[in-house]
């Protein structure tokens, strides 16, 4: 099996510069470290718990910036998309189109993605189980677009809180995609803050290092110089200085788990 | 307060003979019970659990089917809407706009839904609290629209199931919109079938009932005369002959809950 | 069917003089309504949250008080057992054995308490689904014993909240058994104040109300004089100078629930 | 850090020959590994689903049975205590007296397993947070008793369900007690063949090595040569003969995480 790759970044593009900044140093730690490296960030947070949250720096700057990135850094870029409308401008800047965790069943978004070639990585929603990604898969995967990658950002469990089941990573390997396991969304506490979403930073190592012990393709993490002034997701990310520490840790429980793998 | 209104339709629009046909019916019904009566039916469905559920009619025809039978039967019509680019268009044949529990937190549906001035029935997402449902909510009402509902429909409860928490109920009504429970979706098992979603069609009266008894300003039903062979969301749908009884027994309930209100 | 039945008292006996003046004040209010009434008070509380929470005045203390209660103000008492060795002394001052909720899958408890001949009150599992309970029902049975109560308290829900289920009392009330809501402990916030359990009182008419339009046949509700200086469950108890206006409301849903009821 | 503690055995006692069969085999199998050995067996399965669930072999049997294991194979033996009264008789035979999760409230039952002397390992509740578990090792500490281990065998999510949250075992280990991952009843599905409980042996092993990869004291694996006929638990057991390799791979993940240790 391939080393890990990591997909991090800021979870919202601030400006080239900084962008450039968090893909080169995160590209220098996982090239040290032997791990894949895929840049990501979002041109338009178009969820946010409430409207006074920031959204970001829309569509047609944030892809040109992700179009700099990867000209300038060489690594694949990432980013989500929220309509059907913008999946074949997306796909021109970057490489990987996500599907967000809210809109994994819309079965036109899906499409449009997946038409575009590009690789489509769908977030399983908070409401789902792990096979009934199973069905989602399968509309990318009608459009004739055999590359999808599957990320778990963890379940709804109570209120303004999820959890991770350990069990949904290789119940969704069975589909034959890779899986992804999303550190920083599963340690999120959504609308724990009352107007945001509150996290729980601390954890986010926690849940890399046990689904990396499972053999997993990739882990996701959200990194920022400073997470306490990002403009979304703070509470959850990872402080870039502690990434190389954590991305060697992690590819140490990698070569392990891919030397002897998991039959379930 | 007004007495309950009643949302109900077959779920899917499938001709407009049986669009015609049920809204006449349950027009009768809810007015010789003493019900308010809202037309429902989806021109498209978005987000089935897998490629092969049937969709709809799609949005020409279907609005047309709408437009017509809030023509001929003289109730309001409420459908569902996906994407901002829907609104405008959706708005001029349909008097509530619904925004489905997947894409509650999509801000852009919320304000182009908003800016219609069309009422905005907003569906409480599977992977929300209550009380998130208040900055939801101020996304539309940002628009300087102040007809905005509010629809409690489950919460996410391990896999595959919902539950629905009465507490809900009034802790959405402290937003001071009107509060609707969706006694159809509430007992859905979402994914429960593998390739669709099953549905415990006895407990739908239960929901609805205990609902009324809060004092609700609306109770949602989807019904079809042969839920079986409904296109979708028939193991949770109330039969057509036997809403008469279901809504004189509700009406009965909201006499006495609206007599009776409670203080939360 | 019959009229409800209130299960009330103050939690935890505090005294003789403290509870007869409970036993007394609800006595009255559920004849003035037309309820049964049952007075229900623990005299340990054997699994508070932390070591420091008050227990309660101990089981000869105790027991007496209740026999005392049931003399002087001629309503049958409930009361929780903790042990097997514990029923027979417990029966002969107690109309009603309640088994308490973490330990209603402890078949020695079940077996010990059903042979007493009392009234058995099985609390669900915040841990099991409704149909759980059949099998708990049973253990009793077993014993020739035909006198039980299936009672509803809340299913774990995320942590350190439950969720109240509308769908399990009819669901339960497919044993035969009647079936009661306990509308206190519901909305119990386990844990949630760190060393002591919290709650949220005003939602209690909520969960009451919301199960007695389905036909139950009791309702479970702690009260006190000052539930701010209870020496347990104060966040949830209804203060006593509200119960005549909830019972009566509760009444009035009752007989409407009584006069048409739900088929499930 | 100490090498990782394995407790294995066949969940419920059947016979001399048999736990002394399976207590050899699994000390072998972890000696060569380099892992620590406790064998584990009930000698009363005292809350089984249904009454029909066999129950075992009884106390005093069990209990000799579990002094002839410690005595021949010289492993430390663990069983579970059900009442106060069990306590002192068990501590003579076992070295570690576990709580049931069910039980993990009683405080009576807490103290006096604590004045024993003996090791306790209490399970954590279904029902009950990571956080709350502070609360219940403090009842035990109280007595004086100072040999406490917290065990993680998964919590309520859904009905019939159970979720295994990672965060709990660093959340639990702040405490400063050894945690312990119970990879086989995190996996069971409570109830869930109606009236017995399923489970997912599949996933035992994912569990475990997830576990294992945060750095645990010790993992808890159910095991039997012929898990589809043992008298409980069968359907989340691990057979015997695959326990060699599960073992020497969880020592090599067991390596890496004490020689990388998380800080949370």
């Amino acid at each position: 099996d391939a080393p890990l790759t990591v997909i991090a970044g800021p979870c919202q593009l601030e400006s080239l510069d900084h962008a450039l900044m968090i893909a080169r140093r995160m590209a220098g730690i996982c090239a040290a470290a032997g791990a894949g490296y895929v840049f990501k960030a979002s041109y338009d947070k178009a969820n946010r718990t409430s409207l006074t949250g920031r959204r970001g720096l829309g569509m047609d700057q944030g892809l040109e910036i992700l179009a700099e990135v990867r000209a300038q850094v060489g690594c694949p870029v990432l980013t989500d998309v929220h309509g059907p409308e913008q999946c074949a401008q997306a796909a021109r800047s970057a490489d990987i189109l996500q599907i967000p965790a809210f809109l994994c069943r819309q079965t036109d978004l899906l499409l449009a993605a997946g038409e575009t070639g590009a690789t489509i990585n769908i977030k399983k929603g908070q409401f789902l189980a792990p096979w009934d990604m199973d069905h989602v898969a399968e509309k990318v995967a009608a459009t004739g677009n055999r590359r999808i990658i599957l990320t778990e950002r963890g379940t709804s469990f109570g209120y303004n809180t999820l959890v991770a089941d350990m069990r949904g990573l290789p119940r969704m390997a069975r589909t034959g995609w890779p899986v992804v396991m999303d550190a920083t969304h599963s340690v999120q506490q959504p609308g724990g803050q009352g107007g945001a979403s509150g996290g729980q930073r601390e954890f986010a190592p926690v849940m890399a290092r046990a689904a990396v012990s499972l053999g997993i393709a990739g882990v996701f993490i959200e990194t920022h110089e400073d997470p306490d002034s990002a403009p979304s997701d703070g509470p959850n990310m990872i402080p870039l200085d502690r990434m190389p520490a954590l991305i060697e840790s992690l590819m140490r429980f990698d070569r392990l788990a891919k030397a002897d793998p998991l039959r379930v």
